[in-house]
């Protein structure tokens, strides 16, 4: 199908500089989790955008210095060496193989250096530390060290040449060093890097020529402006005249090639990867829509953007020129493509749930809820989407249409099984249709609507709903050829949590009183006061207090953690998460844990205990029988009217266990295996629950596709080259 | 000089099965922050020891299973593939070549195993997560699970002895895989893996019998045995019958050839690695001194042993055969040596700060704040006993021994140059001569110790105590040929922080209300009521929290942070601080910061507001001028008698500064170059501070040694070989 018309604008080509866009889709700078330290991870996910239609495509933040990284666990990438430089150039010629552009985001983060790995001192235009670099301070910078720090910039610009790049960046997004010369909020100086506008601007402004000038003619020169950092008149604001100033300055000099807009400091960079929860799609236009006014070059701006009509729509308003995308080219490297083909009901839309960041800044690899391949592409050599058609694909029955039974049969489907997709529940989603209805969420459903739309289109799959839970008997009469079960997980009616790894006495969710979340958004009757009881940390947890509150409810949040959703730090959504909680009044007890509960006088009477009221000091002298430090038993009676139970998630495996007692009758029924994809394995986030679904389609094959199939591990081995070398 | 005859029992040899100990100094299994994923690293860290006189030397935890695995941010080793076995090999030839033992520890961390990275699902006795895996559960493993996972440890043991390993170890310290299968916390099963002992420790025990079988006869077979959980009765206890069991069980059986000892579960194993906070030297042995009675093997205990004398007791009270250490090995690679060679004044004895876990537990390599070449043996080519000589040392001026200004004279004049140390106060140390006084932080001072007799035993260096600060016209007529300034920081006196970046209006240090760390350390009048504010949320603020609550004062900490002193997370204090605040009686106030302070009353007042007052939504019509969002005002207003500000740390740089304005003068004087070490160019973590003076010092005749050189990186290059490959 060709193409809608009304799409056209989005594949005009763009002219940066000595450089052409062939259209209009950009994937700005975005983490991954492994920098360039596993190029052939790195080198793949770009090319899948740059097959996908992405005019150009860039790395994630890239370092210049030692002195100055983000690393560990935040892996970003690095123009040091030539080790970097042969790394780098892969990704290069990888996303040249597309006609796409390659660019890369010359990076300092100045007093937000945590140098955890390599040991380097940052500099900064005051000696001062933040939260990102604990105990780490910059290095006041006198002019010596600028111009040092200025050479850096200038040797990564020159390496960067040589690997390839074809846009060539100043990182100026997220308050790192060039905004703290910048921000009146950290720049206090009074000499010539200090006071007035034309001395806050030199630091990012020189850096920029000398950028400019060790690229050479060949590469597009780019700068990303945090154009607010969010922070009121203390720091930079769009409407204040320091950016109006840069920009119209960095024209006038030609000192770029085209302008990358967003919005925030690195603290609470979530302000501009907003997750959501709290920011729909083209939230920064507020802040940005208006810069185009002081530039005739290119402006990009980003937003979670994944349909093609928000997206003409930023460009005849005026509010950028190009598309910047890097969360909705995670979801879907395919995008433009998709839209240029007329596929646009094909599109994988980004739900805005941070998993990719909460796993890069937990240490490990992003990972991406709708996108199961994506960092797959190399180690396992997953394409999103092409997939192998099976040597002799037989036929399948998947129960369960959650998020793993979905992804499972759409990935069967495609491989060229036949496929029976059986849903006990009139409509599928499994238990994202819960999280669907916690404030904030609905864009999870995306998770569903993706699915449910590649199966409706595929001519393999039948999908069954409401055909209640099926019987053992059920599975062994179907006599499909093989079984994926996908019957998801629950939560604990009992109070069971690794914290005690036992029920709580006085707790079942089976009484009026106590609730789980499945209870809660089903409309279980809850009463005026209620504690919610989170040992998860994650979204359930806050969801269920959000949920309550927002309809009236006096909510308190007892919690083993020292705060209400730990892991929202990794979403970046803690400080807004803190904020809701005191604006809708939602009170929590960390630190705390339940010993037992009784329902009298017509209400529930909890014991709350501290986790930590036991003595610090250890016994010399141990006894069986007795903790080994003194033991406390304080504990305060809270009253309320319902329990949320947070505390445990169960795995539904009754009819997986079932149907192996009777592994004897799968032969005569010509059952050859069964499988058990996602949570009814074993509880998981969602991403991983697909990427469950995901995998066992794709391995399904394989002597037992119920484990991972070996995969490549990118790290230095003992023989091969090193580099740089030691003096 | 020859070793005292004290000490002879330490060098007898221990027979290990097939094996033999040359003595009893032994490296149990540590982690360092990079696994085997940097092979060069890893073993020259290790070899150090070899060299250093240890008779055997171990790897960290080594996964066996890419779906029970303690990785990212915390690196391991593991031993999935034949790239691990050639990275492992080069560590096992380069402990050889010293004559000593290699060793590795199998292990799998069932239900805490986070698989962040590898995206594998664990096992455990039953489907359940823990603090370590947050929303990762383990599948409940059936029979077919619990023999495939013994599988892989036979087949990573058999990778072990090609890699050249002589001690193999199944790991069941840290209530990992094996202990969960033990303990009746985790393991309620009701089929032939639960219920009695018999079937508890059939997992562990079918265990051993794999890998002793797939290791043949060539390799000692270890067990670690976490002999108390430390919950009391619900879990593992020392005296309890379950170890005693397991002991004499395993030596009928024949099962391993010794036994190494710990204490401790997974999620509080600061109570194995104690620091000198919470325990003493050999603070395990109320918990391992009676488990030799129930076997005739060989048995290692840990301790944080560094004294010989202490070592010596151990071994003839019958506590344990052999001297297990982690970071007295990490903070003295040459430990055994010098007990040898009648050195033992030369021990660099650990401080028990745990700054090693802090580093790897963030995401990068270990540090060792008494030893700045751990981990730098590889990659910058250091050391940690030989020096090069300078190839024309001249004579070095260092003003202030501090951390840094020591260790950058002691590496100096090993390096053969001349050194003047001048110390304004009567007594070296600088701030550690504070934190000592600290509670619970007494054996810091071995910083000081160490390097007191080190150079008191140079020949080529003059301390200088009790100077006075020197002026800038003070050290331009010394006439040093480079001078290096140590000067050390001091906390901020105003209230500045990074949460502001502004002073607090209303404070100051140099009221009678207002206190820095250092005045409540010297000894400063200190009112009834005292606020501790925060922002630094390390050893400080608890410190002077506790040392003022020891003093009978009321005390409340103010921090931005979620709770107090978070950075103790890492080192593995946060359990036993939260149990000693509560105990103490320390009030704390989360999530808050102080926007001004008045003297009032005879008191004052402070006002405290918390850190998230504003909105959660972020406007759609941002203002200049204005914070786009709803702008909280509320604050309380706090009584105190003092208010002691750990808000941030201020360089020493001002003799600096007047010296580079003097810059003309420094040729007439002879003066060629002058740096600055540590604190006084930017502040930071002790073992920072130190690593800067050392590194300086070997880097003295670089171009700048200033700035670090580079140093080799580990990581994939492109074009080098990969493992393992795709299918």
């Amino acid at each position: 199908m060709p193409r809608d018309p009304r799409y056209d604008i989005l594949f005009e080509p763009v002219r940066i500089g000595p450089k052409t866009l062939k259209n209009r889709f950009y994937q700005v700078p975005h983490c991954n989790g492994v920098g360039s330290n596993r190029p052939g991870t790195q080198a793949k996910l770009r090319e899948m955008k740059a097959e996908g239609g992405w005019a150009a495509v860039c790395t994630e933040a890239c370092s210049v210095d030692p002195g100055g990284q983000e690393q560990a666990p935040h892996e970003v990438s690095s123009l040091w060496d030539e080790g970097d430089v042969i790394n780098l150039r892969h990704m290069c010629d990888s996303v040249h193989r597309w006609n796409a552009l390659a660019g890369v985001e010359l990076c300092h983060l100045g007093l937000s250096s945590p140098n955890i790995d390599c040991r380097g001192v940052s500099i900064a235009p005051v000696g001062a530390t933040s939260e990102w670099s604990p105990q780490t301070y910059a290095h006041a910078a006198d002019e010596d060290d600028i111009a040092r720090v200025q050479g850096y910039f200038a040797e990564a610009a020159r390496r960067a040449v040589q690997a390839g790049f074809d846009i060539i960046y100043v990182h100026a997004g997220h308050a790192v060093l060039t905004v703290q010369f910048l921000s009146r909020l950290y720049n206090t100086r009074t000499d010539r890097y200090g006071g007035p506008f034309e001395n806050r601007v030199r630091f990012w402004r020189e850096t920029l020529e000398q950028v400019k000038r060790a690229a050479g003619d060949g590469a597009a020169i780019a700068t990303r402006i945090s154009v607010d950092q969010l922070v009121g008149p203390d720091g930079v604001e769009t409407h204040g005249e320091d950016i109006f100033r840069v920009v119209e300055l960095f024209e006038r000099e030609g000192l770029v090639d085209f302008f990358d807009l967003n919005v925030s400091n690195l603290d609470e960079w979530g302000e501009d990867a907003g997750t959501s929860r709290f920011h729909r799609a083209n939230h920064q236009a507020p802040f940005t829509r208006h810069i185009k006014q002081h530039t005739k070059l290119p402006v990009i701006n980003v937003g979670r953007l994944t349909s093609p009509d928000d997206m003409v729509q930023v460009i005849i308003s005026g509010q950028a020129d190009i598309i910047g995308a890097a969360r909705p080219s995670i979801a879907d490297p395919f995008l433009p493509r998709k839209i240029e083909e007329g596929r646009v009901e094909d599109i994988r839309e980004c739900i805005g749930c941070n998993v990719c960041i909460l796993r890069s800044d937990r240490g490990g690899q992003m990972v991406c809820t709708q996108n199961a391949t994506s960092m797959e592409e190399y180690r396992r050599g997953w394409h999103p989407e092409r997939f192998d058609r099976a040597p002799d694909p037989g036929w399948v029955l998947v129960v369960g249409a959650g998020p793993a039974g979905l992804e499972c049969a759409r990935v069967l489907a495609a491989r060229g099984y036949d496929v029976h997709l059986r849903e006990a529940l009139p409509e599928i989603g499994g238990h994202v249709r819960q999280l669907v209805r916690y404030p904030g969420l609905a864009e999870w459903g995306r998770v569903i609507d993706y699915r449910a739309g590649q199966l409706a289109k595929a001519t393999t799959v039948a999908v069954h709903r409401g055909v209640g839970a099926m019987t053992v008997d059920e599975v062994l009469a179907y006599e499909a050829e093989k079984v994926v079960l996908a019957t998801g997980a629950r939560w604990a009616g009992d109070g069971f949590s690794h914290i005690t790894m036992r029920p709580i006495p006085g707790v079942d969710a089976a009484s009026a009183r106590v609730c789980t979340p499945e209870q809660v958004i089903a409309g279980k009757a809850i009463g005026e006061r209620v504690l919610v009881l989170d040992a998860d940390g994650y979204i359930t947890g806050v969801g269920m207090a959000e949920h309550l509150a927002d309809r009236g409810h006096g909510v308190t949040v007892v919690t083993q953690h020292a705060q209400v959703a730990p892991q929202l730090l990794y979403t970046l959504e803690l400080p807004n998460v803190q904020r809701m909680l005191r604006e809708k009044r939602i009170a929590y007890r960390p630190h705390a844990w339940v010993e037992a509960a009784e329902e009298a006088g017509g209400e529930l009477r909890v014991r709350v205990y501290d986790v930590y009221r036991d003595g610090f000091r250890r016994t010399e002298r141990p006894v069986a029988g007795e903790l080994p430090r003194r033991r406390g038993d304080a504990a305060d009676v809270l009253a309320c009217d319902t329990l949320v139970l947070v505390t445990a998630r169960i795995a539904n495996d009754g009819l997986y266990k079932a149907l192996r007692a009777r592994r004897a009758e799968w032969a005569a029924r010509g059952i050859k295996a069964v499988y058990q994809a996602g949570d009814c394995y074993a509880p998981r986030q969602l991403a991983e629950a697909i990427f469950d679904g995901h995998r066992i389609a794709r391995e399904f094959e394989s002597p037992d596709p119920q484990i991972a199939a070996p995969f490549i591990r990118e790290r230095q081995i003992w023989g091969s080259p090193v580099y740089p070398t030691l003096g």
